[in-house]
């Protein structure tokens, strides 16, 4: 499997955020090809020291590489990508990578 | 459900890294108590724009935020954060949350 995380900064606005976040961009989201499955961060994102620089992590899961690479060229992921630019007010990293179960 | 991430920084020595953490690291956090799943990146770490400053990242997955913190509480979890300050030349940061489908 291949996995695309995204890790939002926290924003200007969290209450704007989290309404276009579930209301607008996970539905657009969900329409792009190849996505196997979708999850969010679900409450506060910590670490061992305390609380993380980030508002919400999102986790879509891919069958490979190839599929995430055909996924972003998609119009479906460029319209998801351009919207992340509208929201993402603390900005959004992005990480890619294939995964094995150990 | 409940994520640890953990994001390795490139290491000194990734021969070392690869070999500690597979052969050493792996049967050790395997041990933790409560974990349902434990995945590693396979291969390169990307971002849209090019590589991403992480040689390994590692996913376990947990019931729940209570179960992680009875993972880190308990002696194989105690062991298993004391082993990757023994490997983890370029740091390790750890995200923890709790994830929902959407």
């Amino acid at each position: 499997m291949a996995t695309l995380i995204v890790l939002y900064g926290a924003p200007r606005d969290a209450v704007a955020f989290d309404a276009h976040y579930f209301e607008k961009h996970v539905p657009l989201a969900k329409t792009i090809p190849g996505l196997r499955r979708y999850e969010v961060s679900h409450g506060p994102i910590g670490t061992p020291g305390g609380p993380a620089p980030y508002h919400l992590i999102a986790t879509l899961t891919f069958d490979d590489a190839a599929a995430i690479q055909a996924a972003f060229a998609s119009p479906q992921g460029q319209a998801a990508a351009a919207d992340v630019q509208t929201f993402a007010t603390g900005g959004a990293d992005m990480l890619i990578f294939e995964t094995r179960e150990v």
